[in-house]
């Protein structure tokens, strides 16, 4: 049984493991500081298809069903979205499987909204095994959101680099560690930024507001955490958020970092400010956060996928961009949450 | 706690209720055979506003306003979707209302979508009351996946008229009937069909799926249910549907209909093959079978929304429309499961 805390927190009274994860990057992810932890290199972001969309649609599959061999864990559902109109990437990629299907949107924060409600679905009682999941590409990406990458724009420094691939993790009542234990749904979140190559800024305020809700709502300090790590602000806005939250009288910047800084090599990778997209928090969770939570080498941590809700259409009438985040609490013990 | 049993179906053993509904819809829509259920009717369907993107917006905003105002339980999360790119209009009508979100989306499948993680979170204790919705305009999605209206474009035969509306349920652990008893999570099922002219025969076989899996999975007779209604198959659908599980030897045509067929008059209102887009069938339940619940008309449901998973840009690439449906059944009084 699940319970909820405070404002926007739900805990699980039963174990919620992460049974398994597998993750599927390109190429430049594939050669940047986390490359060991990858699954899967592709050697051509094309995936061997004719168009971005249809490599997107090829890299979900191909991910799930690297998820689903290595765990020998059938699963009742996956939830999964992407950036995509109307997430035709995970609908085209999920249609062969022959699983029930749950379409998800967060933007960015999706793997987090996943993990959430994939929680909720194995703690309940009404699935044992859940797929969490979430995709991206750079190029399917560039041409929807912005300009087709033929033109050679230039972007601009506060620009982020949407990450190629595909992170899964099963979900699972297997009871083994890491165990999921809380999560912090995140509320919109809008501080009129109108700037879709600013991301980091739009975004920042809502994990500014989950985070503290978190901290509120649980009773737990910062130090509870070895980690506590956001989706996709990079550069700009970690230190906006670590602003913000300082505005709070909340300090997390011992153990605070980012995917999207985590996941390419800042002086030799030219991604501006950061990585982001779906894919970013889904294949640092899946590939490094897993493995070292399966180690030790991290006991507690709090990932925080941020999302910012817009489209062209929303951008073109004037709209600013809003913004969400959602944390997962994941630790190696499962907690009995005495409340 | 829930269940899973069969295939894809939860049960939930803790009373799981519908406590109210809201439905806001436009012009047509209350000018329909409906029009007496709906709570608000627009008097012109831009809503003030200057786009449709913006009115659509609106609707959802004023709508969930209403749901809240006619009922005094305070969510803990809205679960809302739409078909706008980025699922814009949830977005941007959710965003003042300073409520935990988790966007969905499962095209016109959304509401069922809604519902039934809705009922996972308020059985699983995470949550006391949950908003459920979705929304569509019928101008915004007509420029979104067609032609601007402008162009004054005919329609085929086979084309269904996007509803303009927002339909919304305040999910409860409140035990108050009508009660939601179980939901069979579709699959995603693809016939091949590539006309976007034609979702009632792209949607069909997803339908037929869910409601077989239905009958399989709970070991209930149709003749359990007063009503088995889908959410916007048409009349190109229905025949097809009927056909199909005539196919499987399921016979549900004494008590089967669909939400797009209720929506409008054939006769007067000139809609070809009925009425669909998300709020299609959010706006028939939250209207005219949630009150036929309470009142003692109908004891006993099964509520299939059904969807066209495609984009434009899925389309351009040759891509088949892909369907899903989900299943929830409503009962006016809780079940004890006995598995």
């Amino acid at each position: 049984m699940a319970k909820h805390i405070g404002k926007q927190t739900m805990v699980f009274s039963s174990p919620v493991s992460v049974l398994e994860t597998a993750v599927t990057v390109g190429t430049k992810e594939g050669a940047g500081p986390l490359g060991k932890y990858f699954d899967q290199i592709l050697k051509d972001n094309m995936a061997g298809q004719k168009s971005w969309e249809a490599a997107e649609i090829a890299i979900v599959k191909q991910n799930l069903q690297l998820l689903m061999k290595k765990c020998t864990a059938k699963p009742d559902y996956i939830l999964s979205g992407d950036l995509l109109n109307q997430c035709c990437a995970s609908t085209y990629g999920i249609r062969d499987l022959e699983i029930p299907f749950f379409g998800i949107f967060g933007a960015c924060s999706t793997f987090g909204e996943a993990l959430s409600l994939a929680a909720v679905l194995v703690d309940s009682g009404g699935a044992e095994n859940v797929i969490a999941a979430a995709s991206s590409h750079f190029c399917s990406a560039e041409r929807q959101f912005r300009f087709p990458l033929e033109l050679g724009n230039q972007r601009p420094p506060t620009a982020t680099y949407t990450v190629t691939g595909d992170g899964a993790a099963m979900v699972s009542n297997a009871d083994k560690p890491p165990y999921i234990t809380a999560v912090t749904t995140g509320k919109i979140v809008d501080y009129g930024v109108k700037d879709s190559s600013n991301m980091g800024a739009a975004m920042a305020p809502a994990a500014a507001d989950c985070i503290y809700a978190h901290f509120c709502d649980t009773g737990r300090h910062p130090d509870h955490y070895d980690l506590i790590i956001t989706g996709d602000l990079g550069y700009v806005g970690k230190d906006l958020l670590l602003q913000l939250l300082d505005e709070k009288k909340l300090d997390i910047s011992k153990q605070y970092s980012d995917c999207g800084i985590e996941m390419f090599d800042r002086e030799t990778q030219d991604t501006h400010s950061g990585g982001s997209g779906c894919a970013c928090s889904a294949a640092v969770f899946g590939g490094m956060l897993y493995r070292k939570l399966k180690s030790g080498a991290l006991k507690r941590i709090l990932f925080i996928p941020t999302g910012a809700l817009m489209s062209t259409d929303s951008i073109n009438e004037g709209e600013s961009i809003a913004g969400i985040a959602h944390a997962v609490a994941i630790e190696s013990e499962a907690v009995k949450w005495n409340i």
